[in-house]
């Protein structure tokens, strides 16, 4: 029953229906037919359900496990699923054909991504740091740094790190303390991290950390910081590897989930100094790691929506399974499974319409991060870049926040079989409960959008974001049976654009606008996430509508009307009261004493 | 910084000033004093905050185990604290002094429970399971029945335990197979139990089950099924103990959370037949049970809000202590405890506020409960017993539902510590998800609000209880400082009424009556219990403001007149959005294929 089936169509409609393949005309991915996206989900779907998907409970119940000498074992299988992975030639399917990938659209990859999270979320962690990595070498790293490190990296036979938080640096990290002291052609590096994902393992023959610290001499504060390259093992100058660097996992922490992910402290030069190399420019290394984060911000989003597909599938599975109570007198008073009581099927189409919804707008996000990099025209590229940066932060929370609440009805549809262990709904919960925490927390990412993001163009990408979702709410206006729909979508634009000025305004008064924008962030944030899901199955609604316009008798069509439906008018007006938060102001934010 | 401090103040707060001690009014308390309210909770507060509450994070940790030879056991510390419950005589609190209890008002031992259950929820579920054995046999056993076990059950020398489900029946218990033959003056019981709380463990030296069995001539469905005591150990004539009895314990449950509590599969019979005594009249079992599962449920209610204090205790604690970035300029720039940053301070306040509001709601309900209890008029016994009947599925689901996200949300104030278990917030979120389970799932509660409780008496007694919200609009609206409230409550209640009023109509549709119920309970249900929260806050601010008016200096009445204004105007309008849900209909429900 706890079997993962990689959503192949649900990301198929979304990819060919609601973005029209659009990437595939980027003049990057000519090579790219949608034959051959096709055949790529198909594949991924096979390693997802077969390979990583069975992994994903005895993952969780073992665990990694560490041990005195900060050897690192993962659970059974994993290794080999993570080599399988490898041999795929997954590792490198959204990296460019110039660093030795496969060039496939960021669109293609986030819905592999989504796949592998949703099969296996503990084990997707190791390949998403890694990606962090590739990302930060590539643009950052010396062409001798890159000769070296880069091909292993991409191929994923080496797995990258990412070494930011120490025990008094965590949401500021300009308190960073590990020390880089320069030795010829390398530093030596020393100090204390933790939380660092899949930092020590045993399914790769390398780990390269990516570091960040501070050179002696440099100054207080970010400016300060540098980024720097680590290897677990060094490597020799003809590719081997060579003796073991001065980097020991000290211990692995005991998480409420993702028991399979071992998530390491580190402890840099106990035996005096591991060999580091800088990455970048000096003084950089907060910038570089900030340009990679925003699309790991991205990553986070996506794992969400995996975990929230997973719990729907264990959902339904069950519902349909568990026979308890009968239908009502009206619908024939037989004894029924509990996937027939309405209130059930509230649960359950809540479950399925949020991650239709949060689905789509990741993908839209992706789709424009290809355009961004890729569109010919370079005010296209800034303009998708700019949409790119205020979707992203919502993408991270939104589909985080969402996904805990649904694997958390996940568990509810269950009854009491949710709360026992081996059932697995809980699992997911546990595991989905850290997305809201890394890679910067909500709070974070809310004060991104509604702070940088939102205040450095006076709000013009906001704007012009919200310029699409008027066109949705014009196109379903005209279209007779989705007019409701649109008047819906309409109320909740409307709620949006307020509430984004309102915030806007606040946020420009040099005195108090750093306040209201972080006492407004979260609010808007909510709204902003509910709003865009509903303008995402808006267009859904109008797919689907025009399909079975045209006498379609394919039921998926009507499933998807149905979970847009839910969207608009049962979701949206959730999200639609933070306008009221909103207006209803910060100042008992401020007032109220903490004790 | 894990340490729980019982909110003596807080509880304080409603039963002398929202409810004015009413419940000492009743004949039935006179000899109770406002003195003697106040060491009782003085007194729970040690035991609570010196005893149990240190115990929180090692039972979960260490878990009950259960042995090859039926025993279980529980983890270190918690029989020594359960006797100290014992012997400083709370497990009668509640009790009548007939029943050899101390004749303490409801409100109070609520009150009581609260703390226990902030303390350590799974041990807290011993008493709350014995307490639920004694009310049935209160009501329903015979003379010699009662004579035998009641005294040492009120005592808490033994405890009880409610054998309800099994694996084919759980929310539909129509479908219990248990089987109860006659023998002599007993009954021979056979069957397999499961989910039994405390069903074995070494706490006590006796465990009372009251087990729901069918007699082999008994008629299908719910009307076959009769209550039996069946005694773990059996009582000789002398009131020793004998035998044990035919029950094992054949495993315990692996759960997301209370580890300490041991949930049991029982075996009844594998031995011939556990000796067992009818409770009550013979078909009348499930009745029997429900008059007790009503207030049980209330008790999980009070069970939520002792977690989710905790949890707000916690959170503020390591907001405080955690520092993190630094204050706006406007407020100073310097450094700060991330207590001091406005989205943080949001989740904090958002916590407090909602654990303030749903504590004021369950002891009104307590209050109510005392009344239906002991007013001397019967009308008014009715008219209470109508308004508990209304509030309990309210408190119930309500009350667990914003545990569980209140209990989130104070791992999300820890940031990545709140991932890592030895933090305890985790812990707090792994308990609480229990509460929206088990005594009837938080579906069942909707259904039981929106269909039975509010089409008995077409409305009246929920109507009545609107009215009692109509009146605080009122006063609110003629205190200028707080008029705004009274507007906002009043569109929060013309919401709740319209909605009401609405189910209450296609409800009474004989044929698509049973399907609206279903599909508008739970919409229903979360407006009614933002409505009903957002009330008690009304009260709570014309009581903080009078004392502020009076030229009070105590900080708390501030602290309570912003929880209040949060409550009202930033967390009301996210129930108010129910409305808009229940107006987009049910179609969509039902439409909805399942696959």
């Amino acid at each position: 029953m706890n079997h993962y089936v990689a959503p192949v169509r649900d990301l198929r409609f979304v990819l060919e229906e609601l973005l029209g393949h659009h990437s595939l005309t980027l003049s990057n991915f000519t090579e790219t037919t949608p034959d051959v996206v096709e055949a790529v989900l198909d594949e991924a779907a096979k390693l997802a359900g077969d390979v990583w998907g069975p992994l994903n409970a005895t993952g969780d119940y073992q665990g990694a496990k560490h041990y005195p000498d900060g050897r690192v074992t993962t659970p059974d299988g994993f290794a080999a699923a993570y080599q399988a992975y490898v041999e795929g030639g997954w590792n490198g399917i959204g990296v460019s054909e110039a660093l030795g990938g496969q060039n496939l659209p960021e669109v293609v990859a986030s819905a592999v991504q989504e796949m592998l999270h949703g099969a296996n979320m503990a084990l997707g962690l190791c390949p998403m740091l890694t990606a962090g990595a590739i990302e930060a070498l590539a643009h950052h790293g010396s062409e001798p740094l890159k000769a070296t490190y880069l091909p292993n990296l991409v191929e994923g036979i080496w797995t990258g790190t990412m070494n930011l938080t120490e025990p008094q640096a965590g949401s500021d990290l300009s308190k960073v303390r590990t020390k880089a002291v320069p030795e010829g052609d390398h530093y030596r590096i020393s100090g204390q991290k933790i939380y660092i994902t899949w930092g020590e393992h045993d399914a790769a023959e390398n780990i390269i950390h990516f570091v960040l610290a501070r050179k002696p001499d440099a100054p207080e504060g970010n400016k300060g910081i540098s980024l720097f390259l680590v290897p677990q093992f060094l490597v020799n100058d003809d590719g081997t590897l060579g003796e073991r660097n001065d980097v020991l996992c000290t211990a692995i922490e005991h998480k409420l989930g993702i028991h399979g992910s071992p998530t390491c402290s580190l402890s840099f030069g106990e035996k005096g100094g591991a060999i580091g190399y800088l990455v970048g420019e000096e003084g950089r290394g907060l910038n570089h790691m900030f340009t990679m984060m925003n699309e790991a911000r991205h990553k986070v989003g996506i794992q969400g929506i995996g975990v929230a597909e997973r719990a729907c599938q264990h959902a339904f599975a069950y519902a349909k399974e568990r026979h308890q109570g009968r239908l009502s007198a009206a619908r024939g008073g037989k004894e029924c499974s509990i996937s027939e009581h309405l209130d059930v099927r509230r649960m359950l189409l809540s479950m399925r319409a949020r991650t239709d919804a949060l689905r789509a707008l990741a993908l839209y996000c992706a789709a424009q991060l290809d355009t961004a990099r890729h569109a010919e025209n370079e005010s296209e590229r800034q303009a998708a870049q700019a949409r790119v940066d205020i979707l992203i932060p919502v993408v991270k929370s939104f589909s985080t926040d969402q996904a805990v609440e649904i694997a958390s009805l996940g568990i509810q549809v269950h009854g009491g079989m949710g709360y026992i262990e081996e059932t697995g709904a809980a699992q997911l919960l546990r595991d989905a409960r850290i997305a809201p925490i890394y890679e910067g927390t909500n709070g974070i990412q809310a004060l991104d959008l509604a702070g940088r993001k939102l205040q450095r163009d006076n709000g013009e990408a906001f704007s012009s974001l919200l310029n699409e979702v008027a066109d949705t709410v014009e196109r379903l206006k005209a279209e007779p049976a989705l007019a409701h729909l649109g008047q819906a979508l309409a109320a909740g634009l409307e709620d949006l654009s307020a509430a984004k000025q309102q915030v806007l305004e606040q946020g420009k008064d040099p005195e108090k606008g750093p306040d209201a924008v972080q006492g407004y962030a979260t609010p808007l944030l909510n709204l902003a996430g509910h709003v865009l899901c509903a303008w995402q199955m808006g267009q859904a609604a109008l797919s689907a509508q025009a399909a079975i316009g045209q006498g379609t008798t394919d039921s998926f069509y009507k499933a998807k009307l149905l979970s847009a439906q839910f969207v608009i008018t049962q979701w949206l007006p959730v999200g639609r009261a933070q306008r009221a938060v909103i207006d209803a102001g910060i100042q008992c934010l401020s007032d109220f004493e903490i004790g």
